[in-house]
């Protein structure tokens, strides 16, 4: 019989719990879980994720081959706390959160080292959370990153490997630092930059017409905004460096742009520089990543711009955009027809 | 006998076509259509939203009782000089494109005086382009923003509100100068932060790592980075100093931000933005916006914040998160609840 504890089971805890019971990866598997917000465990049960529903993460554990901590960054650090001397000799634990450096840290501290601990994190979501909206497919083709201490026993590296495979996701080992600075770049500083933009024009004195004038601009690019702030709290403040040297990057960046954009003799070059990111953007979200990535995209902004001034040259330009654009149209395609074959 | 001219057949001058037919709101309407793209043209006689097709827009105009503008907006201003001559007296022209100052400066050097010019922005889009993608319900509930030259004869304005409210939109009046500000925050501002970040993500060496570990927050925060580079340089060319004003803006807003969250001391106070900021948004996500966004927020955060120290104190700190949490559940489920009824 192989008994494994979720502790946490909102949208990513009961996904993996609903995934386990599908695949029967475990012989005999039970499966008991515990969340700090009961009306949460309650809806792992409901939809399947879990077996038992215990209301103290001690009685969770006892008996559990593996403990999985799919809570906030510091809810699985009072977890480990908690849970330090109610370990089974042997077991192994493991998490999901958002940042890992600290996580580690305390895994150090709180367990004991009759269990070996490696972080985890799963590089899937969606919008909606809970456990109402748990899939057991939600970690497919997805990358899970795998981050060992250095003296983690090969058997519980394998044994998080094997669980991350049997996922549908694809393991990806990093070290904790390497982790929180990618982490840092991709999804962190998008949402303190949602933040960042949300709360500015949401506390404009226009806002009143403002919000009545926004459309699907402000909403997709506010979108992680709306994270829940004890998961955003949690990232921020494990994880506070590598988030305030990517924010310093962002303002530098901003502030190329401006310079570019208000200079009308830099046209030229500004319309590529639209032009290349779209291009790039365009490959990335049809699925070019990883080395692929680093090819060599389709110059489609090499047309004559030194023609382009108001006036009669506007046809010149004109034409010469309309191929660039439709070359544009056929690769996307191209791009769409490959997305679906994927 | 009412002849319409629909000049840019794209996702919005499609759609103004599907819904011009569905409505039937002139009498004995002919929609002449022209587009620089013959692709794009003939797409939007194939789904319906034009009648007849015209490689010239002299040709497009010259029976024209409303002439409509919908390509990006350098494009606008290039049509207005081919059109000016073949106008019909007491044509009324009018335009849906992002930036209003400079099209009503263009308009009114292009345009001969036996014409009224009125500009226009339907507050609306989708992430698909094109008139594959056009729906006659694509303005339903939008704000239509009408920009009339202080000269305007009220039967020219009259006409376009009109067309605006049967398009099912809303009409707002404003001047240009107000209209180009407010975009910039709800609409440009956006843009180019998404064409910054995605472009300093997408520029770092560790790329090929990054862009395997990207789940949706990064694809969200940039997809109007995927904007069409015509549609961005036009905007962006037509309305530099407001977007560099936000530009500014959000840097600041961001170093703000970044202080906030290296000062471990400044903890509570970076807990409640998040908190405050989430609550903002979902109030704005669920509809309320205009001046029923300016009511007070429920304040979730209220909570002591001065007992959360990691070790016991945390678990006084959960409790009190989990009440505030559990009403904000039970917040987003009524306001589920009203955005259906909707």
């Amino acid at each position: 019989m192989t008994q494994v504890a979720i502790l946490g089971t909102g949208l990513i805890g009961s996904s993996i719990g609903l995934r386990l019971h599908e695949k029967r990866i475990y012989p005999d598997l039970t499966v008991v879980g515990f969340d700090r917000y009961r009306r949460s465990g309650q809806a792992a049960q409901k939809v399947g994720a879990v077996d038992r529903l215990v209301n103290d993460p001690q009685l969770a554990v006892q008996d559990a081959d593996l403990v999985i901590l799919s809570a906030p960054v510091l809810s699985n650090h009072w977890l480990m706390e908690q849970i330090g001397s109610a370990l089974k000799p042997h077991a192994v634990v493991t998490d999901t959160g958002s940042t890992k450096a600290e996580t580690l840290r305390q895994a150090r501290k709180h367990l004991p080292t009759t269990v070996s601990f490696i972080g985890g994190h799963p590089m899937a979501g969606k919008i909606e959370v809970g456990a109402e909206a748990a899939e057991s497919t939600l970690f497919e083709g997805a990358r899970w990153v795998v981050v060992p201490p250095s003296d983690a026993p090969e058997r519980s590296v394998n044994a998080i490997v094997h669980l991350a495979e049997q996922m549908g996701a694809e393991p990806m080992f990093m070290d904790a630092d390497e982790h929180d600075a990618y982490v840092a770049a991709i999804s962190h500083l998008p949402m303190v930059a949602a933040i960042s933009l949300f709360r500015l024009v949401r506390g404009s004195e226009a806002w009143p017409e403002l919000s009545l004038l926004a459309a699907g601009g402000l909403k997709d690019s506010t979108r992680v905004a709306g994270t829940d702030p004890a998961v955003a709290y949690d990232i921020v403040v494990t994880n506070r460096e590598q988030i305030a040297h990517w924010i310093d990057r962002l303002r530098e960046s901003l502030g190329e742009l401006k310079d570019q954009l208000r200079d009308p003799a830099n046209d030229e070059n500004l319309f590529k520089l639209l032009a290349q990111t779209e291009l790039e953007y365009a490959s990335y979200r049809a699925g070019k990543v990883g080395r692929e990535s680093a090819t060599q995209l389709p110059d489609a902004a090499r047309f004559d711009f030194s023609s382009f001034i108001m006036g009669e040259a506007v046809k010149q330009k004109m034409h010469e955009i309309t191929n660039a654009q439709e070359e544009r149209v056929r690769e996307r395609d191209a791009e769409r027809r490959v997305r679906r074959e994927i």
